[in-house]
């Protein structure tokens, strides 16, 4: 199936410099795929240069005149700015012309954009956002990490499904293990509304694996939490690996025989930093919307936002959207009857 | 001034063979110091062998026939064992024959057993477990880590000057300063408790800077939040912590060629490894008590240990039960008025 992706070109923290040469790559090595690069003509074809006959009909430039800026209040961006590549990108979803939308813009211009043009699915309170982490069973998915915080044992429920049906349209897992983030010893085993969604869970039709205190052990494909837990989680997450990775660096400069040791062991390092490289996992899906919509992190490189464009194609690909609103009516009728 | 501290004996996962040693590491390094161990004496005698009279006065063994274990439910182990190792060195805390305890045993039976033997401090409407962590800047403490979950904005401010206080006797840091774990980004700046939680702070007299999102970067001394996010922050970094060691000795084992790398490079990563040592960190505090009372991990080594023992002494020679009560005095005081 040939899908077609809208790029928000004018996104992130470098523009075009990484959105068009991602999309090029992209284009490359995925040879049914049709790319929509979005924003203004005049800084598009010069960043496309000779690329922009290489493809054919498989990519073209959709105008747009305005660009939402990465501090720019949402509501603003909404009201005022009708003709940005993000809102024009989205609008290419809606409309049918594509079937995802990739941005590395403002998160929350984005979320409020994508809700207010696209609408959120029948039975989705509200929309979430999950990412995916290195684990050591190769990737785990963890949502919400969107603005849901003060969420419902329901709200849960429904993070769960969509966070299966994600893993199962991108991964190709067919009963993806669904663990509810808790904290395990017995006296504390979470907050009310924790312990009311692991109940909605267990009696869901989901693969619940029961509470998982370690996002990383790969005891889970998928683990659910509210959007204020998971956003602590992968906060702490960014910044211990930033601190180890210093302290690391510290250790191995401290000498010119330790100097040598880090150019010595530099293969193993690089393996290594591969192995947990962030970009692998860059493209957070904004779920539970009537199209797909992947966030990219603002200061992805080419390669990370490539990810990103691949994340956003195969859900497509896979009739993510579909798969999400099947489970919710299957839902509705397992209640009404 | 010479300090008293109760080891109980038999708790944790390894009981007297790290207890014992431990404790008499302890003694050897802080000669003003006293310990005494609670158990079995029948167990005790033998593990300290030769060393009983190494000490003179200084250490003497205090009998306790019971044995709380580490999946024992807190309500039976208050009930049924009132002549456990854990509850005997709290007595002698209440009695004021030791002015810290030190337990490797159940968290839920300490923090039950002291609140139930000790009481609160006027002010405290729950105690609160504090740990120490590695951060840019040497260390940081958090805290809840204990059973509070759904707190209010109150005991989120109780937390604060109760860390503050702690740091100030345990690290001499006159006025720490305290941050609040929240989530960065202008549309979901926190949940309605946290955000009550800031103004709270704010209008403290605490040395308050602001929100923090990432624990490690040095940027406060203390960082306050419920039991539950502070759970998961550090499950969070203790499976990270376990996946990125594990990738790491993969990619060191992978070829001979490798292997001899790992073998050149161990001074450095020995010194790494030291740099964030959890042992070093170990000693959680229990703190809104009437006595001060250490946690060690369930499963420290003597190194771990004799840390919980350190930072218990620490607190009990610079009086940081009377330096919470006198700020929780004051507060009062200023609110009267």
């Amino acid at each position: 199936m040939s899908v077609t992706v809208a790029i928000d070109c004018m996104g992130g923290d470098h523009g075009p410099s990484v959105t068009v040469p991602a999309a090029l790559a992209f284009l490359r090595s995925h040879a049914a795929a049709r790319i929509v690069l979005v924003g203004q003509p005049e800084v598009l074809g010069p960043a496309l240069g000779k690329a922009a006959t290489e493809f054919g009909e498989r990519l073209r430039i959709h105008p747009a005149s305005q660009v939402v800026g990465m501090d720019e209040s949402p509501t603003i961006a909404m009201k005022n700015k009708k003709d940005s590549s993000m809102r024009v990108a989205i609008n290419l979803v809606k409309a049918g012309e594509a079937q995802a939308a990739v941005s590395a813009g403002n998160t929350g211009a984005l979320m409020a954009i994508s809700r207010f043009v696209l609408k959120t699915l029948p039975g989705i309170d509200r929309p979430a956002i999950a990412t995916v982490l290195p684990s050591k069973n190769e990737r785990v998915y963890m949502l919400d990490l969107g603005a849901n915080v003060d969420c419902t044992a329901e709200h849960l429920l429904q993070f769960g499904i969509m966070g299966a049906q994600l893993v199962a349209a991108v991964e190709h897992v067919e009963r993806p293990r669904v663990g509810l983030l808790n904290i395990g010893e017995e006296e504390i085993k979470g907050n009310e509304v924790v312990r009311e969604a692991f109940a909605l869970l267990r009696a869901s039709d989901l693969n619940f694996c029961g509470n998982v205190e370690n996002i990383y052990d790969g005891s889970a494909d998928v683990v659910v939490c509210d959007g204020f837990v998971g956003n602590v989680a992968l906060k702490t997450t960014e910044g211990l690996v930033q601190m180890l990775t210093a302290f690391l660096r510290q250790e191995f400069s401290r000498g010119v025989f330790t100097k040598l040791m880090a150019l010595a062991a530099l293969p193993v390092l690089k393996s290594f930093k591969k192995r947990v490289d962030h970009r692998r996992y860059n493209g957070a899906a904004l779920l539970g919307l009537r199209g797909v919509v992947v966030k990219s992190h603002g200061s992805a490189d080419a390669y990370g936002f490539e990810h990103a464009i691949h994340r956003a194609a195969e859900a497509a690909a896979n009739r993510l959207i579909e798969r999400i609103s099947d489970r919710m009516a299957a839902m509705a009728q397992g209640e009404a009857a």
